[in-house]
């Protein structure tokens, strides 16, 4: 074998910065302690003291955590800790551009798992408002609309879905994840159609079971499940 | 009306640090300049000039691209982009004593939703191996078992099935959501039970149909599904 050969398996060592580790003890250091939202952080001073770093180390260090959402700074109270944004961050790195082909087909796999799986959520929670306004979109639909038209007219009737289940991360999260959809549809081939439409899903909504929901939904969603590779 | 309550609708004006800005508009910039992974960013004296401000407030702001997954440094090459890890910085926020109980209620539902969604791809990508180890699974579950046995059972069996569907994304947020799901549990009641058990959905995925599937998965959700707040 070439000595060029035995190199194969060696990679470039992942060196963690100083303000890599500072960042993961603090965060570490919050669950250990069982702090919560609301309580008080040690000092800019005791902190830095405490890890043996630099204060510019550490500033960069809490830094990321405010991006985060984990810490705020009040004047007078200090630092503390705060319910951090669990999708902030998510939605910072959610760039279709940047993601590698397998991750946008494994985002694009995760909305249609979520789409298939609403219906208990909204047998539990729609209201008659929310079927006419489904009612409202469906009737705007055109039959020989363009790509685009198309496109717009399935954000507006899934989105109704997802915010008819009355839960912000679900709704917000499938609003981060368009930019994916979109991008992975376009790459789809159009010559397998659904049985049904989306006028059938709101019938089935207002005077249907939970049970014929959930078949019909998963038959709506079939031309996006045919392109899925086993 | 007392004064006091006039102030009642002014709340404090949230305020963007340099380090803010310098993070969004390099996130920004990315965007519109359809910049890729593998493609070199300007330098730090460049990046400085450009957006006018310190090397200290800009290299906070590239500490937290760098958190982010989204810029990585090296030798020779300067700043390149990376394809990020889009769960990375989620991983980093999902601590479940900080969060807020409308969050975790969110994320609870929002695992029941996929869990309720993953019949097309288990079908689709199961194999003789994954049913095997399934029932083996199944095989190690007691019927008097105790709190703890019963939660590290249901992780193994549920752990499976998100491992089964052979996408990877999935896979890792059903593992960042365990702690979540354990949190919830805990405050509900048990007295509901599900008629049908983890033997029977192995049963259904070995020799049934996807539909059959789908109607006894939610079945077995149920004890979680009752609990939820119409």
């Amino acid at each position: 074998m070439a000595t060029k050969d035995l190199l194969n398996d060696l990679k470039p060592i992942q060196v963690n910065t100083r303000v890599d580790l500072v960042e993961s003890q603090i965060r570490e250091y919050l669950d250990k302690k069982g702090l919560r939202a609301g309580d008080t952080l040690p000092t800019e001073m005791e902190l830095s003291e405490a890890l043996a770093v630099s204060r510019n180390v550490l500033r960069e260090g809490l830094s990321r955590l405010r991006m985060l959402g984990l810490i705020e700074s009040k004047k007078k109270r200090g630092m503390t800790l705060t319910s951090p944004d669990i999708l902030g961050s998510f939605e910072r790195v959610l760039n279709p551009q940047l993601m590698d082909n397998a991750t946008l087909q494994n985002l694009f796999e995760l909305r249609l798992v979520l789409e298939s799986g609403l219906a208990d959520l909204l047998f539990l929670r729609k209201t008659e408002a929310d079927i006419k306004e489904l009612e409202a979109i469906v009737k705007r639909e055109k039959p020989a609309a363009t790509d685009v038209f198309r496109v717009n007219s399935e954000i507006s009737f899934h989105g109704k879905l997802y915010e008819m289940t009355g839960n912000e991360t679900l709704k917000r999260f499938q609003i981060m994840l368009l930019p994916v959809f979109d991008y992975v549809i376009k790459n789809e081939n159009r010559s397998i159609r659904s049985n049904i439409t989306h006028a059938d899903l709101v019938e089935i909504l207002k005077s249907g079971t939970k049970e014929e929901f959930v078949l019909a939904m998963r038959e709506h969603l079939r031309p996006h499940y045919e392109y899925l590779k086993p």
